[in-house]
Protein backbone atom coordinates (compact mmCIF):
# COMPACT_ATOMS: atom_id res chain seq x y z
CA UNK A 1 0.00 0.00 0.00
CA UNK A 2 1.62 3.53 -0.68
CA UNK A 3 1.93 5.78 2.04
CA UNK A 4 -0.37 8.37 2.46
CA UNK A 5 0.98 11.82 2.31
CA UNK A 6 -1.05 15.01 3.33
CA UNK A 7 1.11 17.86 0.87
CA UNK A 8 -1.09 20.51 2.21
CA UNK A 9 0.13 19.58 5.84
CA UNK A 10 3.20 19.06 4.75
CA UNK A 11 3.78 22.05 2.88
CA UNK A 12 1.97 23.98 5.88
CA UNK A 13 5.30 22.23 8.18
CA UNK A 14 7.42 24.03 5.99
CA UNK A 15 6.42 27.15 6.24
CA UNK A 16 6.04 26.76 10.25
CA UNK A 17 9.53 26.24 9.88
CA UNK A 18 10.58 29.02 7.79
CA UNK A 19 8.75 31.39 9.93
CA UNK A 20 10.37 30.24 13.23
CA UNK A 21 13.95 30.73 11.38
CA UNK A 22 12.78 34.25 10.74
CA UNK A 23 11.44 35.06 13.92
CA UNK A 24 15.02 33.86 15.28
CA UNK A 25 17.65 34.63 12.77
CA UNK A 26 16.00 37.13 10.55
CA UNK A 27 14.84 36.84 6.96
CA UNK A 28 18.97 37.13 6.31
CA UNK A 29 19.29 33.80 8.50
CA UNK A 30 16.84 31.82 6.45
CA UNK A 31 18.47 28.79 4.16
CA UNK A 32 17.20 26.03 3.16
CA UNK A 33 19.44 23.88 5.08
CA UNK A 34 18.40 26.17 8.54
CA UNK A 35 14.94 26.17 7.51
CA UNK A 36 15.32 21.66 6.54
CA UNK A 37 16.95 21.38 10.37
CA UNK A 38 13.93 23.10 12.07
CA UNK A 39 11.00 21.13 10.15
CA UNK A 40 13.45 18.13 11.10
CA UNK A 41 13.45 17.01 7.67
CA UNK A 42 15.83 17.40 3.68
CA UNK A 43 16.12 20.38 2.12
CA UNK A 44 15.32 17.48 -1.17
CA UNK A 45 11.88 17.89 1.10
CA UNK A 46 11.71 21.58 0.73
CA UNK A 47 12.62 21.93 -2.89
CA UNK A 48 9.85 19.38 -3.91
CA UNK A 49 7.38 21.88 -2.16
CA UNK A 50 9.04 25.77 -3.07
CA UNK A 51 11.59 26.34 -5.58
CA UNK A 52 13.61 28.75 -3.92
CA UNK A 53 14.57 30.88 -0.75
CA UNK A 54 12.13 33.68 -1.75
CA UNK A 55 9.20 30.94 -3.07
CA UNK A 56 9.54 29.93 1.03
CA UNK A 57 9.86 33.66 2.23
CA UNK A 58 6.98 34.91 0.23
CA UNK A 59 4.52 31.79 1.43
CA UNK A 60 5.85 32.19 5.25
CA UNK A 61 4.64 36.37 4.61
CA UNK A 62 1.49 35.14 3.27
CA UNK A 63 1.15 32.43 5.89
CA UNK A 64 1.28 35.07 8.81
CA UNK A 65 -0.77 37.39 7.25
CA UNK A 66 -3.63 34.43 6.59
CA UNK A 67 -3.07 33.51 10.56
CA UNK A 68 -3.82 36.38 11.59
CA UNK A 69 -6.95 36.90 9.22
CA UNK A 70 -8.64 33.95 10.52
CA UNK A 71 -8.43 35.24 14.06
CA UNK A 72 -10.21 38.32 12.69
CA UNK A 73 -12.70 36.22 10.71
CA UNK A 74 -13.76 34.07 14.04
CA UNK A 75 -13.53 37.62 15.83
CA UNK A 76 -15.89 39.48 13.02
CA UNK A 77 -18.36 36.34 13.24
CA UNK A 78 -18.85 36.28 17.11
CA UNK A 79 -21.11 38.40 19.28
CA UNK A 80 -19.61 41.39 20.59
CA UNK A 81 -20.41 44.58 20.03
CA UNK A 82 -18.90 46.21 17.30
CA UNK A 83 -16.79 48.99 20.13
CA UNK A 84 -15.50 45.79 21.82
CA UNK A 85 -15.39 44.25 17.97
CA UNK A 86 -13.21 46.66 16.34
CA UNK A 87 -10.93 46.38 19.89
CA UNK A 88 -10.44 42.66 19.71
CA UNK A 89 -10.05 42.93 15.68
CA UNK A 90 -6.99 45.56 16.48
CA UNK A 91 -5.46 43.80 19.46
CA UNK A 92 -5.45 40.19 17.50
CA UNK A 93 -2.38 42.24 15.60
CA UNK A 94 -0.68 43.07 18.68
CA UNK A 95 2.55 41.28 19.90
CA UNK A 96 1.09 40.55 22.87
CA UNK A 97 1.88 37.31 23.33
CA UNK A 98 4.28 34.76 21.95
CA UNK A 99 2.08 33.65 18.80
CA UNK A 100 1.79 37.32 17.55
CA UNK A 101 5.77 38.13 18.87
CA UNK A 102 6.88 35.60 16.16
CA UNK A 103 4.07 36.44 13.41
CA UNK A 104 5.41 40.52 13.85
CA UNK A 105 8.84 39.40 13.68
CA UNK A 106 8.55 37.82 10.23
CA UNK A 107 6.79 41.11 9.50
CA UNK A 108 9.55 43.17 10.27
CA UNK A 109 11.84 40.66 8.14
CA UNK A 110 10.00 41.15 5.70
CA UNK A 111 9.26 44.98 5.64
CA UNK A 112 12.94 45.38 5.70
CA UNK A 113 13.14 42.99 2.57
CA UNK A 114 10.26 44.83 0.80
CA UNK A 115 11.56 48.13 1.34
CA UNK A 116 14.16 47.33 -1.35
CA UNK A 117 11.77 45.04 -3.52
CA UNK A 118 9.41 46.45 -5.44
CA UNK A 119 7.43 43.04 -5.37
CA UNK A 120 7.11 42.26 -2.05
CA UNK A 121 6.43 45.71 -1.12
CA UNK A 122 3.68 46.05 -3.66
CA UNK A 123 2.70 42.55 -2.07
CA UNK A 124 2.64 44.09 1.24
CA UNK A 125 0.44 47.04 0.11
CA UNK A 126 -2.15 44.75 -1.25
CA UNK A 127 -2.39 43.25 2.00
CA UNK A 128 -2.40 45.92 4.18
CA UNK A 129 -5.18 47.29 2.16
CA UNK A 130 -7.24 44.31 2.92
CA UNK A 131 -6.57 44.84 6.57
CA UNK A 132 -7.76 48.28 6.40
CA UNK A 133 -10.74 47.17 4.45
CA UNK A 134 -12.10 44.95 6.82
CA UNK A 135 -11.99 47.55 9.56
CA UNK A 136 -14.42 50.02 7.18
CA UNK A 137 -17.83 48.34 8.86
CA UNK A 138 -16.64 47.72 12.33
CA UNK A 139 -16.28 51.78 12.03
CA UNK A 140 -18.95 53.06 10.18
CA UNK A 141 -20.87 50.77 12.55
CA UNK A 142 -19.69 52.64 15.55
CA UNK A 143 -19.29 56.09 14.21
CA UNK A 144 -21.57 56.21 10.69
CA UNK A 145 -21.03 59.88 10.37
CA UNK A 146 -17.02 59.16 10.37
CA UNK A 147 -14.81 59.27 7.81
CA UNK A 148 -14.05 55.53 7.49
CA UNK A 149 -11.35 55.92 5.84
CA UNK A 150 -9.22 58.33 7.61
CA UNK A 151 -10.28 56.29 11.24
CA UNK A 152 -8.98 53.12 9.46
CA UNK A 153 -5.65 54.82 9.04
CA UNK A 154 -5.22 56.56 11.74
CA UNK A 155 -6.15 52.70 14.00
CA UNK A 156 -3.61 50.75 12.04
CA UNK A 157 -1.12 53.68 12.19
CA UNK A 158 -1.24 53.14 15.68
CA UNK A 159 -1.74 49.15 15.93
CA UNK A 160 1.77 49.30 13.73
CA UNK A 161 3.64 51.74 15.45
CA UNK A 162 3.03 51.23 18.52
CA UNK A 163 3.24 46.93 17.45
CA UNK A 164 6.74 47.95 16.09
CA UNK A 165 8.01 48.97 19.01
CA UNK A 166 6.89 46.13 22.11
CA UNK A 167 7.98 43.60 19.09
CA UNK A 168 11.47 45.77 18.58
CA UNK A 169 11.77 45.48 22.37
CA UNK A 170 9.28 42.64 23.82
CA UNK A 171 8.86 44.50 27.39
CA UNK A 172 5.81 44.77 29.46
CA UNK A 173 5.77 48.08 29.46
CA UNK A 174 5.87 49.04 25.60
CA UNK A 175 2.90 46.16 25.46
CA UNK A 176 0.67 48.16 28.03
CA UNK A 177 1.96 51.18 26.04
CA UNK A 178 0.28 49.86 22.43
CA UNK A 179 -2.39 48.11 23.94
CA UNK A 180 -3.55 51.43 25.96
CA UNK A 181 -2.95 53.42 22.85
CA UNK A 182 -5.35 51.39 20.57
CA UNK A 183 -7.73 51.42 23.37
CA UNK A 184 -7.88 55.14 24.18
CA UNK A 185 -8.49 55.61 19.91
CA UNK A 186 -11.66 53.30 20.01
CA UNK A 187 -12.99 55.11 22.74
CA UNK A 188 -12.42 58.11 21.13
CA UNK A 189 -14.32 56.68 18.30
CA UNK A 190 -16.95 55.51 20.03
CA UNK A 191 -17.72 58.79 22.05
CA UNK A 192 -17.60 60.48 18.57
CA UNK A 193 -20.71 58.46 17.30
CA UNK A 194 -22.52 59.21 20.50
CA UNK A 195 -21.82 62.73 20.21
CA UNK B 1 54.15 69.69 6.13
CA UNK B 2 51.95 66.88 7.14
CA UNK B 3 48.80 66.66 5.39
CA UNK B 4 46.11 67.89 7.83
CA UNK B 5 43.17 65.14 8.41
CA UNK B 6 39.70 66.55 10.21
CA UNK B 7 38.79 63.03 10.98
CA UNK B 8 35.01 63.72 12.81
CA UNK B 9 35.06 64.75 8.79
CA UNK B 10 36.25 61.66 7.65
CA UNK B 11 34.03 59.28 9.90
CA UNK B 12 31.08 61.41 9.28
CA UNK B 13 31.50 60.32 5.53
CA UNK B 14 31.75 57.04 6.10
CA UNK B 15 29.00 56.92 8.65
CA UNK B 16 26.92 58.31 5.76
CA UNK B 17 28.41 55.94 2.87
CA UNK B 18 27.59 53.35 5.18
CA UNK B 19 23.79 54.69 5.26
CA UNK B 20 23.38 54.32 1.55
CA UNK B 21 24.12 50.78 1.38
CA UNK B 22 21.91 49.92 3.88
CA UNK B 23 19.28 51.75 2.15
CA UNK B 24 19.86 50.01 -1.27
CA UNK B 25 20.99 46.45 0.91
CA UNK B 26 19.41 46.05 3.63
CA UNK B 27 21.80 45.75 7.05
CA UNK B 28 22.63 41.65 5.68
CA UNK B 29 23.99 43.80 2.93
CA UNK B 30 26.33 45.33 4.74
CA UNK B 31 30.01 44.90 4.02
CA UNK B 32 33.30 46.59 4.98
CA UNK B 33 34.45 46.22 1.14
CA UNK B 34 30.52 47.52 0.18
CA UNK B 35 31.20 50.37 2.68
CA UNK B 36 34.22 51.60 0.68
CA UNK B 37 33.40 51.20 -2.22
CA UNK B 38 30.58 53.93 -1.80
CA UNK B 39 32.76 55.71 0.22
CA UNK B 40 35.62 55.67 -2.20
CA UNK B 41 38.30 54.31 -0.06
CA UNK B 42 40.08 51.43 1.29
CA UNK B 43 38.34 48.66 4.29
CA UNK B 44 41.87 49.85 5.52
CA UNK B 45 40.57 53.01 6.14
CA UNK B 46 37.24 52.24 7.68
CA UNK B 47 38.76 49.58 10.15
CA UNK B 48 41.09 52.57 11.12
CA UNK B 49 37.51 54.63 12.79
CA UNK B 50 35.03 51.41 13.17
CA UNK B 51 36.76 48.48 15.20
CA UNK B 52 34.14 46.13 13.15
CA UNK B 53 30.72 45.82 10.94
CA UNK B 54 28.75 46.36 14.19
CA UNK B 55 30.29 49.28 15.45
CA UNK B 56 29.83 50.76 11.78
CA UNK B 57 26.02 49.79 11.96
CA UNK B 58 25.57 51.11 15.36
CA UNK B 59 27.17 54.31 13.96
CA UNK B 60 24.92 55.03 11.28
CA UNK B 61 21.95 54.25 13.24
CA UNK B 62 22.73 56.66 15.72
CA UNK B 63 23.85 59.31 12.88
CA UNK B 64 20.26 58.70 11.61
CA UNK B 65 18.47 59.53 14.81
CA UNK B 66 21.04 62.99 15.29
CA UNK B 67 19.85 63.99 11.72
CA UNK B 68 16.22 63.58 12.62
CA UNK B 69 16.85 65.12 16.43
CA UNK B 70 18.89 67.97 14.36
CA UNK B 71 16.09 69.05 12.61
CA UNK B 72 13.50 69.02 15.25
CA UNK B 73 15.74 71.28 17.43
CA UNK B 74 15.42 73.73 14.41
CA UNK B 75 11.60 73.52 14.59
CA UNK B 76 11.62 73.84 18.36
CA UNK B 77 13.72 76.91 18.26
CA UNK B 78 11.47 78.79 15.87
CA UNK B 79 8.73 80.94 15.88
CA UNK B 80 5.88 78.88 15.15
CA UNK B 81 2.38 78.59 17.36
CA UNK B 82 2.70 74.90 19.17
CA UNK B 83 0.31 73.25 16.96
CA UNK B 84 2.19 74.14 14.30
CA UNK B 85 5.45 73.36 15.49
CA UNK B 86 3.99 69.87 16.52
CA UNK B 87 2.40 69.07 12.99
CA UNK B 88 5.83 70.15 11.76
CA UNK B 89 7.96 68.11 14.46
CA UNK B 90 6.27 65.10 13.61
CA UNK B 91 6.19 65.36 9.85
CA UNK B 92 10.16 66.20 9.73
CA UNK B 93 10.30 61.64 11.11
CA UNK B 94 7.98 60.80 7.82
CA UNK B 95 9.62 59.48 5.04
CA UNK B 96 7.97 62.52 2.73
CA UNK B 97 11.01 63.37 0.25
CA UNK B 98 14.70 60.78 -0.74
CA UNK B 99 15.93 62.03 2.20
CA UNK B 100 13.45 60.91 4.89
CA UNK B 101 12.76 58.09 2.75
CA UNK B 102 16.63 56.85 3.19
CA UNK B 103 16.57 57.23 7.20
CA UNK B 104 13.42 55.33 7.47
CA UNK B 105 15.25 52.20 5.14
CA UNK B 106 18.15 52.38 7.88
CA UNK B 107 15.62 52.48 10.50
CA UNK B 108 13.53 49.67 9.43
CA UNK B 109 16.91 47.53 9.00
CA UNK B 110 17.91 48.34 12.16
CA UNK B 111 14.62 47.62 13.87
CA UNK B 112 14.63 44.07 12.04
CA UNK B 113 17.93 43.26 13.56
CA UNK B 114 16.95 44.73 16.46
CA UNK B 115 14.46 42.22 17.22
CA UNK B 116 16.82 39.46 18.00
CA UNK B 117 19.15 41.82 19.65
CA UNK B 118 18.75 42.80 22.86
CA UNK B 119 21.42 45.02 22.95
CA UNK B 120 20.15 46.84 19.91
CA UNK B 121 17.07 46.75 20.63
CA UNK B 122 17.71 48.49 23.70
CA UNK B 123 19.45 51.09 22.29
CA UNK B 124 16.68 52.22 20.21
CA UNK B 125 13.89 51.83 23.13
CA UNK B 126 15.98 54.45 24.66
CA UNK B 127 16.22 56.75 21.44
CA UNK B 128 12.58 56.35 20.93
CA UNK B 129 11.87 57.38 24.30
CA UNK B 130 14.03 60.16 24.35
CA UNK B 131 12.07 61.07 21.19
CA UNK B 132 8.56 60.69 22.85
CA UNK B 133 9.83 63.06 25.83
CA UNK B 134 10.64 65.74 23.33
CA UNK B 135 7.26 66.18 22.25
CA UNK B 136 5.59 66.37 25.84
CA UNK B 137 5.94 70.34 26.13
CA UNK B 138 4.56 70.79 22.79
CA UNK B 139 1.48 69.20 23.56
CA UNK B 140 1.25 70.52 26.55
CA UNK B 141 1.61 73.70 25.30
CA UNK B 142 -1.52 73.04 22.85
CA UNK B 143 -3.76 70.66 25.51
CA UNK B 144 -2.82 71.28 29.18
CA UNK B 145 -5.44 69.20 30.38
CA UNK B 146 -4.66 66.03 28.13
CA UNK B 147 -2.56 63.18 29.32
CA UNK B 148 0.35 63.70 27.50
CA UNK B 149 2.43 61.03 28.05
CA UNK B 150 -0.74 59.32 26.36
CA UNK B 151 -1.47 61.57 23.19
CA UNK B 152 2.79 61.25 22.68
CA UNK B 153 2.23 57.64 22.18
CA UNK B 154 -0.75 57.70 20.12
CA UNK B 155 0.94 60.14 18.03
CA UNK B 156 4.22 58.36 17.47
CA UNK B 157 1.72 55.62 16.82
CA UNK B 158 0.47 57.00 13.82
CA UNK B 159 3.75 58.10 12.42
CA UNK B 160 5.47 54.87 13.30
CA UNK B 161 3.11 53.09 11.66
CA UNK B 162 2.01 55.54 8.61
CA UNK B 163 5.67 55.89 7.76
CA UNK B 164 6.36 52.41 7.94
CA UNK B 165 4.41 51.57 5.00
CA UNK B 166 4.68 54.75 3.40
CA UNK B 167 8.84 53.83 3.58
CA UNK B 168 7.79 50.27 2.40
CA UNK B 169 6.31 51.03 -0.84
CA UNK B 170 6.91 54.60 -1.36
CA UNK B 171 4.13 55.54 -3.05
CA UNK B 172 2.04 59.26 -2.99
CA UNK B 173 -1.13 57.37 -1.95
CA UNK B 174 0.84 55.81 0.96
CA UNK B 175 2.90 58.97 1.95
CA UNK B 176 -0.89 61.19 1.40
CA UNK B 177 -2.18 59.14 3.56
CA UNK B 178 0.88 59.44 6.29
CA UNK B 179 0.94 62.97 6.10
CA UNK B 180 -3.32 63.70 6.62
CA UNK B 181 -3.73 61.03 9.68
CA UNK B 182 -0.98 62.35 11.99
CA UNK B 183 -2.24 66.15 11.03
CA UNK B 184 -6.18 64.70 11.72
CA UNK B 185 -4.58 63.82 15.21
CA UNK B 186 -3.16 67.11 16.20
CA UNK B 187 -5.97 69.22 14.87
CA UNK B 188 -7.85 66.78 17.32
CA UNK B 189 -5.65 67.52 19.80
CA UNK B 190 -5.78 71.64 19.13
CA UNK B 191 -9.86 70.99 19.42
CA UNK B 192 -9.50 69.12 22.48
CA UNK B 193 -7.44 72.01 23.95
CA UNK B 194 -9.86 74.69 22.97
CA UNK B 195 -12.84 72.56 24.30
Amino acid sequence: MPKIVDHDMRRQELVEASWRVIARDGLEGVTMRKVAAAANCTTGRITHYFSNREDLILAAMRAVYNAAGKRMAVISAGNLDPAAKLQRHLEETLPLDEERLEEWKVWIAFWSAASSNPDLAGENDRRHRKWRNSLIPLITGIAPQADAGLEADILLGIVDGTGLQAAVNSTPANRARAKKAVAEQVSRLVRAGRG
